[in-house]
């Protein structure tokens, strides 16, 4: 048993575990391989790097703050490779990408070499590959696949391998998404965690269904399914076999020349440890490829599994679903970057990708790095957090620039793109009215709107500026002027542009605007449109009037849509979308939730509600209604901390909702969890649906689980899940959807009832392991305060089964909202020397309405990446759930497209190339609904087709 | 700054630090040498691995019971060997062979290869080269070279170099004996060190003389002169630049790819470390050799130093002076199996030593490493204690095999020594008085007593053994009946043997013993001589008389030396030695301190009594009287846990002192430290003499240190010595000497008095890291008690000037006892087929009186390992500090010497092969007394001649 003490030198690393998988294909073994007739002990060695987490993620490559957290990845990368090159039996797994690459930089042409070797014997196993561990609740598919890409073509253009292993072992929980899209879909062959809950991990060990063949999609069913492997215990190894260099472990002892050798009593520790069954155990360096290969042949059948693992909890007490919440500033941050990023590498991809000058790496960069599962989640430390956001703020300004540039270019009819210095700006802080170029518009120029469409639609949007005064005219590109109106600015936004301007610009903008301009933009897909801003004195338009209502009951609306609200109490009452005739009685409210402290307090992770009904904020709140062309606002001040806007604008037939909530009041000594809770007259019967990751969307039932019978232990926090999207809830007659515009937590607590989770400030770590209570304060100059959260959601309703084309739709244009970049010219010079209004796309050609575009991107070789994704399930809708073409002729009508190329998700390998593993599923009727996916792509006609639900991914040269 | 950052990623192990050491030869440079004209820094790369401490040896190496200490050497040279491997530039120092070996006795041969190349490349370098960094204070330097040889030796034959540099960076205090002995003779060109009294440090500091040359012999003077550096901080690198694993530091940060780049501010920071002095720094990877190297180019003079480093304080109220008596059973132990194993490897010598069979490895391993300066010092953790006795054990137990072998096989006239099976054992625990073959000799046969005499003179001493009954008389190897005295057995004895036979071998015998069997045995040297004590009912000899005294004055001594004591007050009142005519009035007592608390209280290292006078056990305590025709003894109980029996012996002129105390009792709450404290008549002056490992004598003077004016703030502890050999103080008349048979402490507080700590138990730790209070306890199978010490000390009384021939020969006596085996055999039937009497020398030679075989030895090889010592310092005696002659042909008269090579003192080198550095020294005056030392060897002659104090080393083919 030589080798098992080697483990002590070898994998004596700070975070590098043994973690032990046994495989029955059942005296001492030290062979590499797989013994037929044994209990295969595979030890896989590993390291679990947080991309931040206690420190920050360039702390954990180089080690500093080690008063935090022992922790240096550079170590382990170093050691590893020495410890495989001394003994070829040897394997090691890495994960994160955004650690290698850091390493792999600063690497010398020799041990590059070594690296490759070992990449190339099978000794060291890429898993995941993505940037980081990403998180499964609190994360957009879309963020999932960049920052997956971006791992794997490190990993394929280094390396030349594909990683076919999810190693998934920390996240909270475990979505449909990542089983089916970041896995199958992937070309993995396996997903390998550890996190599920007690009650479900209790009943799976009883019945050896921890491992199942997992069918995360109702639309793909087997065609995506993939082999799960849940451990039975956390990830670390058994007992007594952690060999972590700082660790109180009892190394294996065979050297007589030492005192207390303890081979016999240890290696029968391990083999008690591999649950023996007939006492031949067969240990052997694995990897999780090497056990899914022994799986596989071993040639049983696996149960199945559909639907998700959410939500998480360890114990009774202890649900982890406050992270669905936590730290909602950095969640919004996350989410409008990620549209901003797909916006930007279109638009770098539509005048040439600068290898030098900026680029949109950085951005990506930084959004690959906050996917990881202490990041976007919240469960970081402050400091750490700041760091995340830091990478973000970089990366975005690196992003705006080639925004700034490619606009210029675009929109150029005279100048050579690439020696031209944009003039142009944008606005990062308009959602707290911080807008220089709107605010100050010289005088004998106007102010420049470049609105640019990053969906393969047209759209119609308001869109809203800061302004000084109401002496403005608004043009569009030919001149006409359009209709505007202003609305005068109120205190909170004044408020919250006053102090956020300081704290995170640190500058205090001497005069407030006085009014928010309107007016309503039309956008042709991925192209753009512009619109003048002109002081005309005198000639100012509609100012909005503030309603003084006569009855009892207000109703407000300029579209087809109308609110009905009570003047006395100030409560919604009614919602009727007069176009489809549906009239809901509906109610809408904020309240929260003091938090249980005791044993376990609610936490970053951790929502843990006292036993008491959470306290409603207000149940007679003013209405203050503003009237006007565009649109229509109820404004409300719900308590000193809580105000919101609801907003119906003439051309839509949804609610907006701007919520401004904080700073939470902690001095009472609670700590809160505040929650918006919709109240309908619906008969819901316990069922709600939220999304996975923002793309299907997963049926709910409340105190209920499709895997086992539920203890409830929890009746709030049990029932919470991660929305990205959005939720939806229905009865018999009624679709009644809301959309959300970052990651949070929603649950349907009685029928008819939705409520969102916005907001939380703790009092108390849940140790959890971040220790740090959840406390986030925002300083300026000269005070400091809780933070304030300010976003948006967005209701419907709709007769039952048609609720699905607002929210594909609509979760669209939320997710990539028109990107509005301003200058300052005269507006006849402007107009003379740019192109005003155009798409980049054949004029007379627009992509289907179930298709969205969600990647496109010059690659580093120039050759171009696309992403096409229909967005409706099986079923989802009658008209749209169907096979759909897409004519990339048309789509990039000014480019001749030499080749096209079919690839797997992260483009990493070609699509034929991906090999489905032939898993047997217990009880299997083999009969299954037709699964509609698009035929091959022709290469003269360059038309996509794609089924339901289906993303296809292809690399292009043009 | 590339490099820089390397350290992180090279030097985080966990015990590696990088040391600064500055060298004014007077932008950045990172090149791996020495520039002129700017401050070199010297970083030296090295890990301070305490072969046991915290942790046991074993638990070191592998990287065991890290709850303790985090640390593992295996880890430390598996790492350093890669990172020298990627940077010809990076250098290590490394010193303890007792961990080297255990590491490199597992390596392939290809990692083998490659730390040979590092070693001769100077990448690798061996430091000190012993099995370990050995304490100055409580070792002998018997056993200091042994342990060096030990390490030499595999370095030596593994790698072909010797080590250059003493590395005693840890210990307590610095000893003459290390600096010339183990330094300049061993062809060390450098020695450096981290610890100095506070006050010597601040005024070296203030005059820049902590790099002085170093004479640490009166009799060598130059010629055995080295130059030493004392850091002016502790061995740990500059704040802020100790790049532990586990340690809370800032990495340097040079990578442009990572946040918080600080390179410059590191560099600075290293700048301001390195104490700049013009700034311009270069920094280069570096090794005391390579820095020494330097320093001998400056050609500049350096202060010259004499005398020692001892005591140690590190504050006012800290003077490490406990630990030389802390654990003095251990203390014992060490000391006993020193002499013993120099006799075993004689005799392993003389009949040949077996690779695989027992041979006396063993033990000079456990003594090597219980040299280290947390070993024998008493400052290691019990369990550590525990795991270095257990290892002196093992090794004891192999060695007696060897004696026992080698006994059989040399005074057997018959059989061939190969295959001889030995019926001999020996009686390790005799001290406390169990032997059983002694005592239970069955009937028919006699108990065969061989005595072996590893000295090169003739001896006689008075052998005591514990018998069942009196009826037996004692015969010479001739059959000639000789003189015996049986004592009764008193209760101190029998109940100690009682409780430790059953603590240590876990059994009880049944009886004990009535009485000790003493006769007079005269051995040859080098030879053994043969008793038979047979049954003889109703021949019992002379049972010794227990005398009622009729007078105040009790006057006991059978020889010349007398002594008196009251018989009221139980006192000892005079010493008469009535052959020299001194009469010195005398008194001797027993007393204890009482150990402060506070913030410093006593512990394993710092002697720290509270301020008051210590307690006299009893002024007054009675006297048992018990008269023989060999020995006479005065037993006294002075209270419940301290008792003595002085004896004094017909042919003996000292008187030797057998104490008994423990348990110390602490039900009081005070924690003890015992002395006895012997007043004399003299008027000493302060001055008294105490031994430098055992070699030479220092004088000492209370409240004084030669090198500062001292600042008395603990006129006790700071009066400490370390004794290894003995004491002495002198007035204008007389000359009164003690010797001990194990390390201790001993001082003069008052003028006319010795006094020397004999036991101590504690009740607080204190603060030095060991982090247990001492307090040693002992089970047996029904209860726990303190530990109870027996050990004795030798009182001499001389003329002034007189007294080094009974220090040094019975010094020589003390350290080698006769080595005693018994057998069971009928007498004739022995004396028949066995050699009783024989010298393995010349029968007509004997050593001259002035010198002392040290080592006799087969190498691995099979060549004869040979160390002669001249006993006498020059001066010390009017006859004896001569020039003096040894017959190696008549001392191994039955070899054939094939050759001769006289070597270092590690035996590693050519003597001619060294090259003594010639350094400057601040106002020499060129003029030195001429140093005598022995001419070469004439490979016809084979005659050694040896100056006083010398010691020359030779490897003989025979």
């Amino acid at each position: 048993m030589h080798n098992l003490l080697k483990l002590c030198s070898f994998y004596w690393l700070f975070v590098v575990c043994v973690l032990f998988c046994c495989e029955l294909t059942c005296g001492y073994n030290t062979g590499g391989s797989i013994v037929e007739g044994k209990l295969n002990v595979h030890l896989v060695p590993h390291s679990h790097d947080d991309v931040g987490w206690l420190k920050t993620v360039d702390q954990y490559f180089i080690g500093s703050n080690n008063s935090i957290q022992v922790a240096c990845v550079e170590n382990v990368l170093d050691s590893v490779v020495v410890a495989l090159l001394r003994d070829p039996n040897r394997k090691f797994i890495f994960a994160e990408m955004a650690f290698f690459r850091r390493w792999w930089l600063i690497q010398s042409e020799g041990i590059k070499d070594q690296v490759k070797k070992l990449v190339s014997a099978g000794q060291l196993e890429f898993v995941n590959g993505g940037w980081c561990m990403h998180d499964e609740a609190a994360t957009h598919y879309i963020d999932m696949i960049d920052q997956t890409t971006l791992g794997h073509d490190l990993i394929k253009s280094n390396f030349n391998v594909t990683p076919r292993a999810g190693w998934q072992i920390d996240p909270f929980g475990h979505s449909a998404v990542q089983a089916y899209l970041l896995g199958a879909e992937l070309g993995f062959d396996s997903l390998h965690f550890a996190r599920i809950d007690y009650q479900d991990r209790a009943k799976r060990k009883g019945d050896k269904s921890l491992e199942v063949v997992w069918r995360g999609s109702k639309t793909f069913g087997s065609s995506s399914q993939i082999f799960t492997n849940v451990f039975p215990r956390h990830y670390s190894p058994p007992d007594g076999f952690n060999f972590e260099v700082t660790g109180d472990f009892e190394p294996v002892q065979d050297e007589p020349l030492l005192f207390n050798m303890n081979v016999e009593k240890r290696v029968n520790d391990f083999i008690n440890a591999s649950l023996t069954q007939d006492g031949r155990v067969n240990a052997l360096y694995s990897t999780p490829s090497i056990y899914t290969d022994a799986k596989l042949a071993s040639n049983i059948s696996w149960p199945l599994k559909t639907h998700d693992y959410f939500p998480y909890a360890n114990n009774g007490d202890s649900y982890w679903t406050g992270y669905f919440t936590s730290r909602p500033a950095l969640k919004g941050y996350i989410r409008s970057l990620s549209g901003y990023y797909l916006a930007s590498r279109q638009l770098e991809f539509l005048v040439g990708r600068r290898v030098n000058g900026p680029n949109t790496f950085s951005l990506g960069d930084a959004l690959g790095i906050a996917q990881h599962h202490d990041a976007v989640t919240g469960t970081a430390k402050q400091h750490t957090t700041n760091d995340y956001q830091k990478r973000l703020a970089i990366g975005a300004l690196e992003a705006e620039a080639v925004v700034n540039s490619a606009l210029s270019c675009l929109t150029s009819s005279t100048s050579n793109c690439t020696i031209h210095t944009s003039t142009f700006s944008q606005c990062p802080l308009l959602n707290i009215s911080f807008c220089p170029p709107a605010e100050n518009i010289p005088s004998g120029k106007s102010l420049v709107i470049v609105a640019y469409n990053a969906l393969g639609w047209n759209r119609t949007d308001v869109i809203r500026i800061p302004v000084k005064d109401a002496n403005l005219v608004v043009q569009d590109n030919e001149g006409n002027t359009i209709e505007a109106q202003f609305i005068e600015f109120d205190n909170i936004t004044s408020n919250l542009r006053s102090f956020y301007t300081e704290a995170y610009l640190g500058i205090s903008p001497k005069d407030d605007p006085k009014y928010w301009l309107l007016f309503q933009a039309s956008v042709p897909p991925l192209g753009w449109n512009t619109y003048f801003v002109t002081q005309t004195p005198g000639k100012g338009q509609y100012i909005s009037v503030v309603d003084t209502p006569q009855n009892d009951t207000i109703e407000i609306g300029p579209g087809s849509l109308k609110m009905l609200f009570s003047l006395q109490s100030g409560q919604l009452k009614r919602i009727i979308n007069s176009r489809t005739g549906i009239d809901l009685p509906i109610q809408q409210s904020y309240l929260w939730y003091g938090s249980g402290a005791g044993n376990q307090p609610s936490g970053a992770y951790i929502f843990h509600p006292s036993g008491s009904p959470p306290v409603i904020v207000s149940r007679s709140v003013p209405v203050k209604v503003i009237r006007g062309p565009l649109v229509e606002e109820v404004h409300q001040q719900f308590n000193p901390w809580i105000s919101q806007v609801t907003r119906l604008y003439k051309d839509k037939e949804h609610a907006e909702f701007e919520f401004t909530i904080g700073p939470i009041p902690m001095d009472d000594g609670i700590a809160k969890e505040v929650v918006t809770r919709i109240t309908a007259d619906m008969a819901t019967n316990k069922e709600f649906f939220t999304d996975s990751n923002g793309r299907d969307f997963l049926k709910r039932t409340r105190d209920y689980r499709e895997d086992w019978p539920l203890e409830v232990t929890q009746p709030v926090a049990g029932n919470y899940y991660p929305l990205n999207l959005g939720m939806y809830t229905t009865d018999n007659k009624t679709e009644l959807s809301v959309l959300v515009d970052r990651a949070t937590g929603g649950a349907s607590i009685n029928d008819g009832q939705m409520e969102i989770m916005f907001h939380r400030r703790m009092l108390y770590d849940d140790h959890r392991g971040v220790g740090e209570a959840l406390d986030e304060i925002v300083c300026n100059k000269t005070a400091c305060q809780g933070l304030v959260i300010r976003g948006n959601y967005y209701m419907s309703i709709d007769h039952v089964g048609s609720g699905s084309r607002w929210r594909r739709t609509t979760g669209q244009e939320i997710y990539s909202p028109l990107l509005l970049a301003f200058t300052h010219e005269n507006q006849d010079n402007y107009k003379a020397s740019h192109s005003t209004r155009s798409t980049t796309m054949d004029p007379n050609y627009i992509l289907p309405p179930n298709v969205a575009l969600i990647t496109l991107q010059e690659l580093e070789d120039g050759s171009m990446l696309l992403r096409l994704a229909h967005l409706y399930e099986a079923g989802e809708d009658v008209d749209y759930s169907t096979l759909v073409k897409v004519e990339l002729k048309k789509m990039f009508a000014s480019r001749k497209i030499k080749s096209i190329k079919e690839t797997s998700l992260s483009a990493n390998q070609d699509k034929s190339a991906i090999k489905r593993m032939p898993w047997k599923v217990e009880g299997e009727s083999g009969s299954e609904p037709p699964i509609v996916r698009g035929g091959p792509v022709e290469p003269s006609a360059l038309v996509v087709e794609l089924g339901p639900m289906e993303i296809r991914t292809f690399i292009l040269q043009v």
